[in-house]
């Protein structure tokens, strides 16, 4: 009755495990549940329910969620997951719900686990550098509060104001600052989890090393709520970064700007900022706001270097990155020492999403944002091919690139109401991930699967690879209950 | 008769799985092993076999092997995994051996697998900062190779000369370096692992980031041959790393050190080395050699840094690190600019072991060495439990540290024909590492678990923790037939 085999992990998208009525669990959550969580924790309101059974993906569904449970502490998750196991009743777990690949969007018949309100600082350790927090912490936040402590926590993703440090982890999220700093696995030193039985476990020691036993911490990070709930997080710190110095370039189009990237990058460069915007993108950002930006150039880079606290280093490498970016072909370069000038640019960036949606509600409202992550090297062909596809289909598509890691993110746009161009849209985005498996790269470099990809993980990873994502998944989660029809919806099956 | 349950993994150091007599195993390797290999793979010489039957490890078994293949294609690996699997013959693989928790080591009825003579570089890719290499190549063999394309790859284990990359990744090695530079698993980019059964799996993408799926990559790095056997490895690399700046000092005692140490960690400085000898080392450095250390200092510590390429920044961290030696009671504090009489200063460092050699040579024979660590502002809360329990048992103790990162390797000297000073040095080693616990840290930082912590892995992590363990090994290597007896024997099975 409650065991889920991995064959059927599919239909849990659209039937509850066993084919229990959602009235019928229902009742179970009144009766067991209701009366062992804190007060306040369990949430039967419909419209409640609707407004945290969807994350920021567009297209994914999202429908059929029993109830929602806010833990407000560590045992409220330990008692939803008892319950769960113990009806094989389905659970997502939930962060921020920022993400955008459905991975928290609800399952017919689910428990909604949302940890957001737990979202205090437990810890700041200076002398080992570390800080423990609850996972409901918005990452920004976090920031905001090592600042006194002259301590930073780098990873940034395009979600740094609004995304949780749970939701981080559950899919190590990268960003901005990647290119030199890494991602949120490079930080994280100790997992608290909640396992789909409802037991807690501890993973990893809070030291500088540790080698004790498997890296079952690590297997956590990334694994998007598909192996337990994260409920504490002790992450490891640097000293506060340096103000950069920033460096725009524009170039008459994009594989003169991605050859820029990889030469400079070969050179042994060590940015701490290497984005790309495409001509689209600047365009697009001209009509969202007066950002002066060269809406007649096929692409920009923009590039900081901190020098790892040198105002020297930093100079010559912003110097550096002028010299080949003029060399390349660079319509317009400039440098600034203007902290203003430079958060300026940094944040006229980090609204590409923001353009995109403009643009996209003035077009059709259909909009899909892919996320390869390709070898630097091949950058500039994936361009050219773009500019094939783009000439071929009509299709309107945008690029903004965390340049410096191959991490891209095209938006394809499309009118909803047309048919023909949806279907094109969506054959285009298809194939932009087609090119990043063709050209050595992968499906995602940092939105993750959740939903939306679950057919295109099978394509990258190789049917032993599948095998052993199943065989690790039955051993944790035997009853298949956590997170079901996403990442391992389409994986081969162990002995498949 | 193939099926090794959890509970009987401790057995297999006595007894082959199944209790299979190890003619007939011999019998089935020349039938049906022998002739699917390389020519020349297989070797059944019983001197050959005794000579890779253990690795570095003092006191433990490394008997019973009843084969070694010498791989040299991954199709070798595969054949002889296969061949294992069919037979449920237990597989020790085994890199260059210079582990010292006896990971490597044969056990009764196994084969031992080795990877040595895989040992190429396959691809190295300036654009993407990446190698690629085949297990079996040394660490510093690598390092020499990439020095004329101006990159580095950091980890510096103290077996930096004589470990291979496999073992690396088997052991997530660490070493000198770690304090700015991360460990073993912070290069990773991908692996192709050989699984129990011979199958072939590609983990993790090359590129700079990727979240397509679990990472089973970071799951076998530090698994110490019992998931599977590591055939080839892509390795991040950075930049050169620029020749360091470096200062010595010497304390009157080790918590002295230890706390100047928690201090200038905290002050937000980033040195590139962070190391510690207490007095015991330097009197047996001494000993060794001329190296005109102070022998009547009760500690030193040598400070590296790089100031990430500049100069000034270098200059002004150890001057940094002088300043805050002095306040903190520092005999003498001298730094030198002089590359070589800073690398002669790295070699003395690196030399401790032999020096414990020797010393332990002239005592009696016996010596333990252990490899907590800990919350650097624990040290010197360790320093002074050791004092005492110097001062109670009479044992000699000596210490090396990867001081930085709160990663002690106390090295516990007794006479092996002396039975009670043999039980005084096994109980003071014991002490040690449950004081490790005890102050919030780990048992191993970077040697591993191997044969000679499996019974403290199980004190470290907690019951769910190790069933955890349990589960995901059976999932992978269902017949436990990978490394049995190690890691795993001790710790508490699924359901347990």
């Amino acid at each position: 009755m409650t065991e889920q085999t991995p064959h059927s992990a599919t239909a849990a998208m659209t039937a509850a495990p066993g084919g229990r009525d959602p009235q019928e669990t229902r009742a179970l959550v009144d009766a067991e549940l209701a009366p062992e969580l804190t007060a306040g924790a369990l949430v039967t309101d419909a419209d409640v329910i609707g407004s945290y059974s969807q994350d920021e993906a567009i297209f994914c569904p999202g429908e059929g969620a029993v109830a929602l449970v806010r833990a407000t502490t560590i045992e409220d998750v330990q008692t939803t997951m008892r319950f769960a196991s113990r009806h094989g009743v389905p659970v997502v777990p939930q962060g921020a719900r920022t993400g955008i690949s459905g991975g928290a969007n609800a399952v017919p018949g689910c428990l909604l686990l949302s940890v957001e309100k737990m979202a205090e600082v437990l810890e700041v350790n200076t002398a080992e550098r570390t800080v423990t927090v609850q996972p409901g912490i918005i990452n920004q936040h976090l920031k905001d509060h090592l600042k006194p402590y002259g301590l930073s926590y780098p990873p940034d993703p395009g979600s740094v104001g609004i995304s949780s440090i749970g939701g981080n982890v559950a899919t190590n999220a990268g960003g901005l600052c990647c290119v030199k700093y890494g991602v949120t696995k490079d930080y994280v030193r100790q997992l608290k989890v909640v396992l789909a039985d409802g037991s807690l476990a501890t993973l990893g020691p809070r030291t500088a090393k540790g080698v004790a036993g498997l890296d079952l911490r690590g297997l956590f990070i990334g694994s998007e709520g598909t192996l337990g709930v994260v409920v504490e997080v002790t992450l490891r710190l640097v000293p506060q970064l340096a103000d950069p110095l920033t460096a725009a370039a524009t170039f008459p189009d994009e594989a003169a700007a991605a050859s820029v990237v990889a030469e400079f990058m070969a050179s042994g460069a060590q940015p701490s900022m290497l984005e790309m915007l495409d001509g689209a993108t600047l365009v697009m950002l001209n009509d969202y706001g007066d950002f002066g930006l060269d809406a007649d150039a096929g692409a920009m880079l923009l590039v900081q270097s901190d020098g790892s606290g040198d105002a020297a280093t930093a100079q010559r490498e912003v110097a550096a990155f002028s010299d080949i970016a003029e060399a390349g072909g660079a319509l317009d370069v400039a440098a600034s020492d203007d902290a203003a000038d430079s958060e300026a640019l940094v944040a006229t960036r980090r609204l590409a999403h923001q353009a995109y949606e403009k643009y996209a509600n003035e077009h059709g409202g259909g909009q899909l944002m892919d996320d390869v992550c390709l070898p630097r090297a091949q950058m500039a062909a994936f361009f050219d091919r773009l500019a094939t596809l783009r000439a071929e289909t009509g299709v309107v598509v945008a690029v903004v690139a965390h340049a410096g890691d191959g991490n891209l993110h095209p938006a394809v746009f499309f009118d909803v109401a047309d048919d023909d161009q949806a279907s094109r849209a969506h054959a285009v985005f298809d194939d932009l991930m087609q090119l990043g498996l063709d050209l050595g790269g992968t499906i995602t470099g940092e939105h993750g699967v959740g939903y939306l990809k679950r057919q295109w993980l099978a394509r990258e990873l190789d049917p032993v690879t599948q095998q052993m994502h199943w065989a690790v998944k039955n051993a944790l989660d035997p009853q298949g209950i956590l997170n079901p029809g996403k990442m391992f919806a389409e994986l081969q099956a162990a002995g498949g």
